[in-house]
């Protein structure tokens, strides 16, 4: 198939920020893309040659958009699977496939997945109903602390809460939900697998994933993770093996656990570029972006390893602050070695919303990290 | 000035791929852009937050645009400088300069400069018309070969000539134009030099040109140049005393020759992103389209040192080709170690047209040398 400057059209569901930068690279590539998105707002909103407003969970709404396609991708779970069923039959080429959406779109259905398919991920119990846990509690089927997960739309740390007394489940959703074993874990790791329609690999190299405690959300993303070779090798293998599983086209992220036991536990994945992989942009031979493009138009896959050592950091709003966004003191970040801000065009903001990131990129990992603790000092996302 | 999510406007003139590469960073930083281009088909058409169809030598059609913004760029040289003067009048920050522009525009005031400035460059002769040309050599004021130049609108090597015998003369318009002594070299260079408007100065490394012998187009792109250090230490002071006698804002790429004993002389230069640092994108710390967004907004500049060797090759158009355009063999040139196309999004073809760039990135310069030379015979720009 011709994608360069001819009639094929790429759909993106989703015009948020991972759309924004996937479409970076259609423009590099000169892609016509069309993008099918609820809000009028969205990042996406310039640089495709179409924007669509819709509900992404409407059957009607995906599956009209996705019929004036010829391949059709996400950057965002949260889809009507339903319509993409419709049109695979039709023949347009969805990636990833519903099938694997659907099994990842619910955590606990995600979980038996790696039951059935022998992957390593912590032991848990579902349960249809919050009310349910207290219950298993009372008889003796769930000890605690564990950790609470509802079965779906958790996204960006919601949906997660350390249960450590029974007065840690009021004011959870009663809804479907898993109870999964609290592993003291040494780190949070991820590997992004690439892998293209005709079933080529590749991955990149595991990344670190430093945690701020209250929200759940990355604080820093070091690449590469500061880890033994041994353990390095294990987590990538562990990512290979959960990517063959699923038979993904396009980028699988995992997020795994590195135990006290150095030994590795899949989180979960997501079938998409990854906040993650935002470093590859400025530290890899081929960003996440460019390289989910090439997977899914089934284009030789690009090198995945790093030119340098690179540390992402988050730009989130600051608890206190909501309404116009001011990006205070970005200019002093952008005097320091090796650092890039990404504006991901949000006009509100409102404490904890992810409304960018900055790289930093360095010959020397140790001196990135420097940077970007001084970056995270300096840098604050307020309101006006 | 707050440029990131507000009020803010940046205006563009020219739509073309340099534009186009302009606007992947002002979306990165969510910058609000404006983009004046005489084609509704043109590669910024999309990308930008409003696109204005105008004449860009038209003074009505440049002013009125320029009032809109608050800083005003350029993409391409041939814009009406009159209308710029007026909005620097007015308090619209123009850069580059009106004077700059007027300077450089026309290839003879811009040899003239140089002299005054006491920067090297090749002896020369100034005519008002071409015809004055023959009565020189006839009169023994002027001596075969020498290269002609037209002082006015030639790009990508039009209106350039190498006159070994009065037949030459045939068939070249008669216009101003300038006899340039033909300087026998080892090689063309050349430097980019960025300055922001408090006047903080980085150069970028040496990087090598080699040229088509016929249609006086850049083949390759090396950087770092493969030249002998001191050569390179000689080429970069020679570009910086050129920015400080522009007193430039933004992006000064300054072409030179390496003559046969080592001295460096200035061929050209061009107040914007150039082609010889496409490679920049990949290569560099900071791609040369980010670094012209800093200069311009007087934010603070990005590192220039390479983190890779790069090659950049041209994709222009095959010769006997003409129409909708196609990439033969774009998916086997994706194959190749460290290679990325960049498709600027023409629809039509015709023999020599810029289409678009490859850029072959590597540890290793050599290696990159080798699969670049792979990537140029290789793929192929031709119609349908």
């Amino acid at each position: 198939m011709n994608y360069f400057s001819s009639n094929f059209k790429l759909g993106i569901l989703g015009g948020g920020q991972l759309g924004k930068m996937l479409l970076y690279n259609t423009r590099k590539f000169d892609i016509y893309t069309s993008v099918l998105e609820a809000s009028n707002e969205a990042p996406c909103k310039i640089a495709c040659d179409e924007f669509h407003l819709g509900d992404l969970m409407d059957y009607d709404a995906v599956y009209n958009f996705g019929k004036q396609v010829d391949v059709l991708t996400i950057e965002i779970e949260n889809v009507n699977i339903k319509a993409l069923e419709a049109l695979e039959k039709e023949g347009v080429k969805v990636y990833p496939a519903s099938k694997t959406l659907r099994t990842i779109q619910n955590k606990a259905t995600q979980k038996l997945f790696y039951i059935d398919n022998h992957l390593p991920t912590a032991p848990f119990s579902r349960f249809a109903y919050t009310s349910e846990i207290k219950e298993a509690i009372n008889h003796g089927g769930l000890t605690m602390p564990f950790v609470w997960k509802c079965a779906q739309f958790g996204y960006d740390g919601t949906g997660v809460k350390i249960v450590k007394t029974i007065d840690d489940l009021e004011g959870l959703p009663n809804v479907e939900c898993i109870a999964e074993n609290l592993v003291p874990f040494k780190n949070e790791l991820a590997v992004i697998v690439a892998r293209n329609a005709s079933g080529n690999v590749k991955t990149y190299p595991v990344v670190e994933m430093e945690f701020h405690p209250e929200a759940n959300q990355v604080e820093y993303v070091i690449c590469p993770a500061r880890i033994p070779e041994a353990v390095a090798k294990k987590a990538e293998e562990v990512a290979l093996k959960t990517s063959e599983a699923y038979n993904h086209v396009g980028l699988l992220a995992v997020e795994m656990f590195q135990t006290q036991n150095d030994d590795i536990l899949i989180n979960e994945v997501a079938p998409r570029p990854h906040n993650s992989g935002h470093q590859t942009i400025e530290a890899s031979y081929t960003s996440q972006f460019e390289q989910h493009i090439r997977a899914i138009l089934n284009l030789p896959l690009g090198r995945t390893d790093s030119k340098v050592g690179g540390v992402m950091v988050n730009l989130v709003g600051a608890e206190g602050y909501s309404g116009d966004v001011v990006y205070e003191n970005i200019e002093t970040i952008m005097n320091m070695d090796g650092v890039t801000p990404h504006i991901y065009g949000k006009k509100q903001t409102r404490p904890f919303r992810k409304m960018g990131h900055v790289t930093i990129v360095n010959e020397d990992l140790a001196e990135a990290r420097k940077i970007a603790e001084a970056v995270k000092k300096t840098i604050k996302v307020i309101s006006k």
